[in-house]
């Protein structure tokens, strides 16, 4: 097993080249779901790219985007589930990209485009470390599934429905999640649960269209006004979201929780350099309890405000309307429906019922058990690879539909992939490291010979 | 006199076709100054059309875009100044204009263009009363300036020290402001002051880059979140200005102002379908309060928000800027740097030092003696012309910089033009009724005519 895993580990490096090709025309293909931009033809690429490899894969259509599904028989009996999506996030702002978002470009051993660490990225990497591993043995050790949908940027509303119906042909014994990778101490890692979401769009409209501020001003209500107010009403400035019942459902950290927290390293330098963060909210000071905030905690995150004249100099207007975007991330056992519901009584309590609230986007969170063997897997085989302790966070900040992995497909999820700190997901110079692909796929290719037997 | 007046008003009438073209000309030449788009050329298209009436006109640099001043002397001794400017609001949402804003469209009886209204029209009504009195009568009854400034749009912010560097060259007996026409109910209109502006922008930027939402929502200050909180601690949803000493220079109405606005019309009924206003701020009812309230006391109102993502569906970021215009209305004797300095003052006792607070624009209130005779010869031929009695309001809800005229030139000031409610100023399909362009130019001259006697 170690020469064997030698070989593929070598033969990963030597196929690099032609793996980051192949993930350069795949990035170049843009796929922006909440847009709808590319998405049909981007599925059709990845379905083509597992066909290459003797998968039968095939396009299923949704209520939204398609879900591409791939299939190849190895030598025993147990089943490897792959999650991954070929949906990006909208490339905006442009003027911010040193290379344009869908003109992949390598510079200092990176690849720059939209999605090449979410998720693309993690997609080559999967079909690198099984291109190696047929390169070397001559066949699959086990059989691998792929789950590979298009609408994980806008969280992901067909896919928990298309699990449930399709829970038989996508049984099996473990998943790799979508993403995975290094640190900022290059430690792998790997997060056990995923925090829900739930995101709204907040909207008021008091007239029929814009008038003159100084004819409105004092008389007629103002949409940018009242928004202000209803958010104002719904998160107080010591960050305590005041609607009624919302912390109602949320679970306590474990004490095991709490040892994996205080195992992690501290990330919070590295976080005020990439960020500029002066103080962390709630006057927390690095450590323990920092780290359980960042992940065991629901939030309430404006993303997006708009109301009247938004550029240079002066407009003097009145606003018709005005919106916000507004993204509630939630841990077990909160449930998105039952959270835009308290929104929308609170709102209503608190006279602000002329402001609208249209759910965009609802997850439920879950987790997996921190002890559970195939984690044990995981966190062996990384260490085999990247020879560093994998650094493990029994949440993530992030959402994902795990959930539907969870409860109905009832496999333990692990971590892998291409990651690391400075990927700039969902921001301007996503990027890529050429050496954490290597990694990633060598992992990959581990995970998977291990797994087999 | 009577003779001669229908004379000119008969030639204004022959001539329509002739100024509307002259005007279409002057819409088509784009001059937004907050964005410096075409301020140059307008200003020299409108110094061209005064020298083709025999006037001496210059352009005069200021700190920021030229002004124009005109002069032509007539038989008698007295001048009349007209006030105007050249410049106009950007045109933005440009989808909601159903003819391009910069190209002038004649429709059921009136023009659209963007600044026909404001104040474009108003520049072509002087001259087209002007032509028609020297057609007739061979030559000006009085001496005639004209001031006409490109940065009103922007709040005058060059023009008090113009002014009052150019006092003795802009002296004059009296002064017609750049607007004036009917009211909802077809009556002339004048306003004898203006309120003031104090417009700022508000901005925080709490982090160097967007975040994923995920990342960092619970533990990362949020620019968004702030501002919201910053703004609320400005005005409270009764509408009340938070600022501590924000109300003390308010001069309370006389017993003259309530008589006047208690002879104004009614105009609730038409601000309701025009604007689909609901109910009015305060609970007001249509009479002489909420008219008080409309024009006579100082606002606070939100122009426009900008943070994150603004785009259709969800983006799950953690915006590192944000910001607000915020437009104060200004009433006797209130002033705008005061008013900044308060704001700033107020902002950081409450704990939001990290929001930048830049002044965009100020002007200060003024008012005209409602007693004053030159009021009652422009009251007088408006119902010479327009067959009904003139609405005089004691202040205007909007802005302008009628402070340095009756402070640095003493003139009062009164109004004739070609506004109607219907003109959306300041909106899309801004337009100019072709009727109301006669009839403000009647006026025009029979204020000429008997102003010179």
């Amino acid at each position: 097993m170690p020469n064997l895993l030698s070989e593929i580990d070598a033969r990963i490096e030597r196929n690099l080249e032609r793996s980051i090709d192949e993930l350069s025309r795949l990035c170049a293909q843009p796929s922006i779901s909440t847009q709808g931009v590319g998405v049909r033809e981007c599925a059709e690429l990845v379905a083509e790219m597992l066909r290459q490899r003797g998968f039968r894969a095939a396009i299923h259509p949704t209520p939204g985007h398609p879900v591409v599904i791939g299939e190849a028989a190895g030598r025993s009996g147990k089943t490897l589930l792959f999650y991954n999506h070929y949906d990006v996030q909208p490339p905006e702002p442009l003027e911010l990209w040193d290379s344009p978002p869908f003109e992949p470009t390598v510079r200092e051993g990176k690849l720059f485009a939209r999605g090449v660490s979410d998720d693309k990225g993690h997609i080559a990497c999967r079909l690198a470390a099984i291109d190696a591993i047929k390169e070397v043995s001559g066949e699959l050790p086990c059989n691998i599934k792929f789950i590979i949908e298009g609408e994980e940027e806008m969280g992901s509303p067909s896919l928990p429905a298309f699990i449930e119906s399709h829970a038989e042909e996508l049984k099996a014994d473990a998943c790799i999640w979508e993403t995975g990778g290094v640190n900022f101490r290059e430690q792998p890692s790997m997060v056990l649960g995923m925090r829900g979401i739930c995101y709204v769009e907040l909207s008021v409209q008091c007239l029929t269209q814009d008038v003159h501020s100084g004819l409105g001003g004092s008389i007629f209500p103002n949409a940018a006004w009242r928004l202000v107010w209803a958010l104002s009403a719904i998160k107080d400035s010591r960050e305590r979201v005041l609607i009624p019942g919302f912390y109602d459902d949320v679970e306590q950290p474990t004490a095991r929780d709490m040892e994996l927290l205080a195992n992690l390293p501290d990330s919070s330098g590295d976080m005020r350099r990439r960020y500029g963060v002066q103080e962390f909210l709630k006057g927390l000071q690095p450590g323990t309890e920092l780290r359980r905030e960042a992940v065991m905690v629901p939030t309430c995150t404006i993303s997006g405000l708009t109301a009247g004249y938004q550029a240079k100099g002066t407009k003097t207007v009145l606003p018709a309307r005005a919106s916000a975007k507004v993204d509630f991330r939630l841990v077990p056992h909160q449930s998105p429906d039952d959270i835009v519901e308290k929104l929308r009584k609170h709102l209503q309590a608190h006279g602000f019922g002329d402001v609208q609230v249209e759910l965009l986007s609802g997850e439920k969170p879950a987790r997996t058990d921190p002890d559970h063997p195939f984690i044990k897997l995981v966190a062996d085989t990384a260490l085999e690879v990247y020879d560093q302790e994998m650094s493990i966070s029994p949440m993530a900040g992030g959402s994902g539909p795990n959930h539907a992995f969870v409860h109905y497909l009832h496999v333990p999820i692990g971590s892998a992939g291409v990651s690391y700190p400075g990927s700039q997901v969902h921001a301007p110079n996503e990027n890529m490291r050429l050496d954490l692909f290597v990694k990633g796929a060598q992992h990959t290719a581990h995970i998977i010979q291990r797994f087999a037997m």
